[in-house]
This record gives C-alpha cells, structure tokens and sequence, in this order.
C-alpha cells in the first residue's frame, strides 16, 4: 500500500507520483474488443498474466470467455492459483529439481500445465509426476522462427512429442510456439506475410504428429502484434495475447493493435532548471526504457533523456507554462516491464478519478 | 519470502532462480576499503541508499563510521527510518503537496535533509515546517554540469541559499551537487580533470555563500566513480557514493573504482537449443539493461541478448558442456536498477555457502 492512498474520486492531483495510473474503462472496451474478435471463431483466448501482472485484469478476461491464463512463470502461476484462477498455462521449460517440486505442489492445487524442449527435462518431469501420483498437461514448445527455446518442427517436434506421451505422468497436449520476432515487424504487410510463414511451421507440425496418430488438443501461441494475423490461421486453437488489455507506445507505434492507452505513469514535474527542459519524477526505476522513450500525454513535450530516478522533457513552446509541482502523464513503451516496477495499479474511472488500487499480484514473480 | 528459502549453508545449486545473490566478505571488504580511504580525511561518508536499498547494507555502512544515508526517495527515507535510521538526506527535491506532507511527517521521526533548487518550493517547505513547528535541514542543490536539476553556480545559488536562510522552519546547511554526468567518463584521466573544473564550481560558490555571511556545513555530492578525484577536494564535506559497496560490471569497465562484485545474479540455464547457444531465466524483469549486458561468471560464455524472461548466451568451446538445469551467476551491468526488481538477497559466505536472507526494504519505493 502507498504511503498517500487517495480518497474516492480523488482527481489525479491528489494522486502521489510516480503511480501506474489504470483507465478501467480503456481496459474493458480493449478486454471487449479482444473477446468480440474472437467470439464466433474457433480460437480461443488464453491471455498472458506477464503483461499486467494484475488478478483483477485476469478475472474480467476470464469473465470475457478466456479459457484460461497463459504465465511465464512458476511464480505468476502460483499468484494465479492464490487468486481463484484453476486453468493455467506456464509458457515456459521448468528446469531443475526446486522448480519441479514447486510445480507438482501447484499441481496439486490447480490444472497446470508446461513447455517442454528437452527430453531429460521430460524424463525428470514425468519421474515427479509419478511420485506425486498427478498427471500433468505437457505441450512440446516448437521454435518457429524466434531462435529462443522450442525445438525445431517437423521431426524434432514429434520424435519429442511421442516422448511426452510415453512418459507415465504426462499428458501430451499439443504444441506451444510464439512468433515473439515479428510483434514489432514494420510494415504491417511484412509482419503479416512472415507471420503466415512461421505459423505454417506450427500447423504442419500439428498435422504431422497427428497423423501419427498423437491427438493434438492445443497450438497456444500469438501476440497482440499478430492476433489478427495468426490468430486467423487454422490450427491455432489458442491466443496468448497479453499487451492488448492495457497497451503501451510501442504496439501503437508499430500498428496492428487497434487498442486504447489504458496504463499510463503519472509523474510530477521536479524542477524547470532551464526554459526548454523539465525535469520529472520518473526514471528507470519506475518506466520500461528498453522499447524506447515514454510518450508524453500532453502536446509539446518531449521525453528525451532517463536517468535513474529522474527523466529529462523536452518542451516546445506549446508546453512552456509547465511548473514545478504540475503533473502530467507517461505511456510506457513497454507495458510489461512496467507493471513489474510497482506494487498497485491507481485505477481511475471514465472522469478520470480514483477508484481504487489493484494489486499488482505478479510483480517480482521471477522465479 | 520466496517460495522457496534455502537452508543455512546451503550451495549455490539449492538456491532457486532468478535470485540476486550477496557475497557478504566482499561487501564487508567494500565497504572497509572505503572507509578506510578517508578515515584520516577531513570528508565524511553517507552512502547511498539507492543503490542496494538494503538496511543491513546501510547499518554496516554506518557501523564502518558514515555520518548518515543518502537516498533519492522519501520512501526510501520512510524505509531507513522505520530501520532506525536518523540523519538522512534526501538528495532531491520534494515537490509537491503531498509530498511534504509526508515529508513533515517523517521531519518528526527524524533529522531528515533535503535539496531544493526553486524559490517557490522553498516557501512551500518553509509554510509547511512552520505550521508544523518544525525545523528542517536544507541543501540548495547546484548544477555542476550534469543538467539535471539545481540552480546555476555562483549567484544563482547565493540568492537561493539566502532565500532558504531568510526562510521560517528551514535552517541552510550548504550546498548538493553531483556530478552524475562523469562516473563513466573514460579514460580516468579526462573524468579527473572533468571532475576537479566541475568540483570547483562547487567549491567556489561555497566560498561566495560564506563570503556574504552564510555558514556552509555541508557540500554534499561525489558517486563511487570520481571518489578518488572529487572525494579530494578541498570544500567538499561529504561523499554519497553507493555502488561501491555491491559493485556493478559498468564501475568495473569504466575504472577508477577498485571494489569487489560483491552482487550477481544467480540463473538456471532453462534450454540449449543449438550448439553455441543456451538461454538462461534471467532478462529484462531480472536484471538491467540499461548499462548493456551482464557479465557472465565462466568462461566461454556471453549474455548477448535480452528477452523479458530470459536471456541468450553465445557459447565459445570453454562452455559447450553447459546443460539445462546448469546455474550460472551474471554480474549485472547495472547494481541499482538491478537490486529495485527484487525482494530479498540471498548472502552468502565465503565459502560461497547461504547465509540468510536480507530484504530489500527499498524496493519500489519510488514515491
């Protein structure tokens, strides 16, 4: 908890800074959105907590017909399981005795289920499974183009595939695969011709396994940067989209996300130490730097230098009268890394006062 | 608390990952290096807080002989108080209603200082400490050279210094600088002769302050990359220097700043998805990036790109035996982003054996 909490329909002047601000209403049309594209299709909608982070968020996308959650980690699952969610997807490999024991007692209380690429890491998963008397769900995860974990497709994937279904305490489910390398791709035309190419890779690996006779209930991939890409493709059943429900800089910069800015960080105005520049509250410890600059929510600024508790603005003449003490709003670049840098989100409603917090369950859930 | 907590004199391979790791010898050793280098000097040490965010790091620092804390926040300060410590600066300016409401808050609790570099702000503080019967500490912070905030050397700093001297509730204690702008600058000589001009603009508008009749107690500024320059300046009181004590991989590169890796973090190699390739569970969330990438602690490997959750590393032939469920430690480019996204260190002793867990009370607190 903050050390100010603002009071109900506080405005955002009352809010102390640096604060991860949170349009409720942005975020259900952007949850809507989402769940209309896909309601009368096959695919279905398993989004990523890694994004937000946030339990509130999770249950109104699970209230919007998800069908469960996708996570990145151990952590985030168990933070899930704390909060009610029972259908969980780690999209990840979990490597190493700690982590398999943390993940059989998840087991116990949830339906969870993993990324594998390595048959030693099967072997040793399939061994706890058994001890632990469970059954776990299993998807191979299959390297479409990314160059980061999953194994080949083709035969790679299903020489792994049959291992999975071999193995006592396993349940081979189907294919996990992200096509990471091309959210950002400009133009939209160029990502959307490599993104067909890539997920062929996925649904003919899918074909190929179940002609051999493994039956393939789940192809879980795809990002808000392709969802209206790959998530048209037959043979993806599910979308792992995450960015979508609160949006950031970079996924309006490089289109193809037709969602509205619903997370900003608030930031206050420290010092006017020349007439072109202001200097704000918010630097690297409290917004992403990696996808660039914040956007700032107010004409004729400019976010041009961080520092590490600090960020430097750029002002043309439009923003001049800034002072000491005034307040005004950032767009993160990245979303993601963001909301692992604070603890609540303020959430605001459609007049732009405090609601309440929401905890941000996830944040720091590394392991 | 993590989910899982090793036992006392547990390996490096019982610990599970990502976990920033302390090597308690090598701190103690930095710390003891540093206070020694000015034991005999006339220049007081007060570290800063940012940089590790830890309290026993803190109380350690204080126990080698610092005269108080630097830090950033007035979270922070909340954090140090409520760990019982009592003269602390907070090198910035608090701006703002709320803010110095809490500011007044912790003024009751103890001997807190902070900077200024605006009229306006300095009659805010002075109505505040007034109403509140207070008296507070104040620092006019001087820009020598980074650009950041502050007032210009000279005049510009006098009249403000005079401000905060005619001002009920405030007492003027001196001047805060730093200059921020050369701890990386190489080679070591052009930062030396960087740092003596840009010292001296410091130094002289101490002279022209006690010259008009103001007593100056403290000029305050200087990080671990021109300690052995500045830290040597005549009319320079007090050094805030703060990666010292943990060491990151950018003091290492730039030199100057002869002190162990105290801190690193551990990670698991989750996949070997080529030859030359293996990723490990530490990216953007685990570790900073801003300072490039980590150095990794064996031979024939390289970090060589950032993931959100994981990262590449580029094997040579000395590493190809790395496997899955391998750990290895990065030493992070950057310490003080890096100690901000987590909760707790793991410390080990020189057996490289764990010790306990120290939280980090100032993680997040940016506000």
């Amino acid at each position: 908890v903050p050390a100010h909490v603002p009071s109900p329909t506080a405005p955002l002047s009352e809010i102390d800074t640096p604060a991860l601000l949170l349009r409720r209403p942005a975020l259900e049309r952007n949850i809507a959105k989402m769940a209309g594209r896909f309601h009368d299709a096959p695919v279905r909608l398993r989004p990523h907590f890694k994004s937000n982070k946030c339990l509130h968020i999770a249950r109104l996308q699970l209230a919007a017909g998800a069908v469960g959650i996708t996570c990145a980690k151990l952590g985030e699952a168990e933070a899930l399981i704390d909060g009610g969610v029972t259908d969980i997807l780690i999209a990840n490999q979990i490597v190493g005795p700690i982590k398999i024991a943390r993940l059989m007692d998840l087991r116990r209380r949830a339906d969870v289920m993993v990324a594998v690429d390595d048959a030693d890491n099967v072997a040793q998963l399939s061994a706890a499974a058994t001890a632990a008397g469970l059954e776990l769900r299993v998807l191979v995860e299959v390297d479409v183009g990314m160059g980061r974990c999953g194994v080949r497709p083709g035969e790679p994937a299903l020489t792994l595939a049959r291992t999975v279904a071999g193995s006592p305490g396993l349940h081979f489910m189907g294919l996990q695969t992200y096509e990471g390398h091309l959210q950002e791709v400009t133009p939209y035309e160029e990502r959307r011709r490599r993104a067909l190419e890539d997920m062929q890779k996925a649904v003919q690996t899918r074909r190929l396994i179940e002609d051999a006779g493994l039956p393939v209930a789940i192809v879980s991939g795809v990002g808000t940067g392709t969802h209206t890409i790959s998530g048209l493709v037959e043979g993806i059943d599910e979308l792992q989209v995450g960015s979508y429900a609160t949006m950031d800089a970079e996924y309006a910069r490089v289109g193809g996300a037709d969602f509205e800015h619903a997370l900003s960080v608030l930031a206050t105005v420290v010092s006017r130490p020349a007439a072109g520049v202001a200097i704000v509250d918010v630097g690297l410890k409290s917004i992403a730097a990696e996808f660039g600059f914040p956007l700032v929510r107010i004409d004729g600024a400019e976010y041009t230098e961080f520092h590490e508790e600090h960020g430097t603005l750029t002002l043309g003449e439009a923003a001049q009268d800034l002072c000491a003490g005034d307040k005004i709003e950032l767009i993160p670049s990245h979303g993601c890394t963001t909301c692992n840098l604070y603890d609540v989100m303020h959430v605001l409603d459609a007049d732009d006062r405090f609601v309440e917090l929401w905890p941000i369950e996830g944040r720091g859930r590394a392991q």
